[in-house]
């Protein structure tokens, strides 16, 4: 069998699967995560010694430390997986939802959310995706097709057994959660083509991943998580509010995709912010790469590219521009930025209600930090992951995003 | 300039007017497609003029009958295009909604509706659509670049000309509404390599155009129009109404999506059936053709081959294939349908139940004709296509599927 029939034929398993998972009632979803949380946590033994083994091989294969960090599980981040679905319980049910109409013929017609049907995820190395991804599409009534990196392929499989446990002891078809075992990237290829198998694609990853998915992929994509994020400091910031929530947005936790890339500094204020900003951050080791402008201000820093200001460094490095107004912000960041997170930091309504309007961003922040655009901070629980793009789903995506919708029409004999 | 250079061109203009139809009020937009409706009745009689000059040169290349009548124009038609500007302004504003939550941390998120900004139609040669669905786009807050089919492309000029006048009037730019005046492949192309630029494509025509969005675009893409639709009569179907549901799916406007193309009967009341339409249809001279157990019963007919069952006519003809169960046409419709409307004629209320839950359509029918899949017969008004995939909009798609969401977040000097 080559990996791309092997793909066909999970793909095809979890299709038929997908039926068992959607028609069940939401205690009967709930009652499988809870039961699938139980089983994570009763085969923890077997999970450890699986990611034992992967982060041997991935030590040897000289795996960075900030990877194997993301790969390696105990007993508290095992117990945690089983918290987040635990938690999913008490989210509302996103197939709840239905608006029914009779139209003046008679007809009935009742617009129903359900279920997409086969999920596929594509991710890297971190294990706990491979849970909270299965987790939210029993929530939403969906089956899985999960595709993690090679380093982890060890401690997936075993997660992924101990998940089937709960399907299979709830009478629900155990491929409705599967794992392609082949993690080659001709197995992401494959997945990228199984029309009518699978019905959406998340990839989960670096810039790269995601790319590819969006040019070669013959299923449904939604494109998550590529974050060049931008603070613009405005002529009427209050400069010690932008000095905190700058460095916020860029040192809290700079390896995420919330997380500022990039600085736009009004001119006005430049000549008293930047060297604020410069001796706030020497301390942290932030690396500011400047525009000619900025480097008047600050001569000791590094020059900025053109490509620094494309960049998502996910590190800390930051990019430094001038610029003369609200409308040239919102252009730069319009025309470099990645529509994920943006924020002004104004006392001036009319500059915040221009930037508001005109940054085509998932999230627009006036005065507060872009690492807030997350599932859990916006109060609607677990996410799959933020989308970028406009078409179904933009910002953090809860269980509601997973679903689709239905229009079931009931006549008597009723024709046009 | 290189066609691609071109396309490019107009869609960075239609990007940058874009702001300009974002930033209005409903009651803005809505004086806008008033005075389109009012320019195109103005202009008439260029169009018309245009439209002369199209109709002779199709007919000179022997565009046959059946599309010149979409082609032709006439006052009449120039004023229900006029009428349909007119009857959007009455329906609800897509923009108005918009939720509010304020966090623990005191950040108030408000969750808005917001135009996408640059919708891209490619479309064949109906000059209807260019009006429809520029209105569709100034309804919703966005800008438009259409791309319609070669044989209409002077009446195409003509009319918008008349709507960029309204726009002009009104003091938007008028490239918000822009036509690709290059009709060839490699403008279609170009358009769907349109990223950052083009917000979303929604291809409206045949099988070949659409796949070939699918396939090839690198912008988002809705899917439409292609019905590959059933009708499947249930071993509990009142025979009587069975016949008048078929003859109407089938027979009552063959040409179009929501038509029926394949018959699923059950083998318990086939034999009584079956004759049943082969009299009821002579008369129309609809075209059966049968799959080996529907010729033992209809010795007369066609035998279908495998591709008949795959096939949407659009003509009258339909195929017939025996069932043993309804699980068997639920299994037949997902694996040979097209997701769009789907039709039980059954007095068994499990049946029906079975058949409205396992389909995987946009719409299912209990007793009723696959023919009112439409955004009219829904109450929805106008519609910009009939959307066969499950990513953001499914079924007839209003204005409402024309928008995205925007989260815009206040704090005060909030951080992480």
């Amino acid at each position: 069998m080559t990996v791309f029939e092997e793909v066909r034929a999970l793909c095809a398993s979890a299709k038929q699967a997908a039926r068992s998972v959607a028609n069940r009632t939401a205690e009967e979803r709930h009652r499988i995560l809870l039961d699938m949380a139980a089983c994570l946590e009763a085969q923890s033994a077997e999970i450890l010694s699986a990611n034992r083994e992967d982060l041997a091989r991935a030590s040897e294969n000289g795996v960075p430390d900030v990877m194997l960090d993301r790969l390696r599980l105990d007993e508290g981040r095992i117990g945690g997986m089983a918290s987040a679905m635990r938690e999913l319980v008490s989210l509302p049910d996103p197939l709840a939802k239905s608006e029914r109409t009779v139209r003046p013929n008679g007809l009935v017609i009742t617009k129903k959310t359900v279920p997409f049907g086969v999920l596929a995820i594509i991710f890297e190395a971190r294990p706990n995706v491979t849970a909270d991804a299965a987790a939210l599409a029993v929530k939403s009534g969906n089956a899985t097709v999960l595709r993690g990196g090679k380093e982890a392929i060890r401690t997936n499989l075993a997660i992924v057994a101990a998940l089937k446990k709960a399907l299979s002891a709830n009478g629900t078809d155990p491929s409705a959660i599967s794992l392609v075992s082949n993690t080659t990237r001709e197995s992401a290829d494959a997945l990228m083509q199984m029309r009518g198998l699978v019905d959406l694609l998340i990839p989960r990853g670096g810039k790269g991943l995601i790319r590819s998915c969006v040019d070669r992929a013959k299923v449904p994509v939604i494109e998550t998580g590529a974050g060049n994020c931008h603070v613009y400091v405005d002529a009427a910031a209050d400069l010690s509010m932008a000095l905190k929530v700058t460095v916020n947005a860029k040192c809290q936790r700079p390896s995420v995709c919330n997380a500022a890339e990039s600085l736009l500094c009004h001119r006005a204020v430049a000549k008293e912010f930047l060297p604020m900003l410069y001796s706030a951050t020497r301390s942290q080791s932030l690396e500011l790469r400047g525009c000619p402008d900025t480097l008047a201000i600050l001569p000791d820093i590094t020059p900025a590219t053109e490509e620094d200001f494309y960049t998502e460094y996910n590190d800390y490095i930051m990019s430094v521009k001038l610029v003369d107004s609200v409308d040239e912000a919102i252009e730069h960041i319009n025309r470099t930025g990645t529509m994920h997170s943006e924020a002004i930091i104004t006392d001036d309504d009319a500059a915040a209600d221009a930037f508001m309007q005109g940054v085509d961003a998932a999230a627009v922040y006036r005065n507060a930090s872009t690492r807030f655009t997350d599932g859990g901070e916006f109060g609607l629980g677990a996410e799959i992951g933020i989308s970028t793009q406009k078409m179904h789903a933009r910002g953090p995506m809860g269980p509601e995003a997973l679903t689709t919708v239905k229009y079931c029409i009931e006549g008597t004999g009723t024709v046009r």
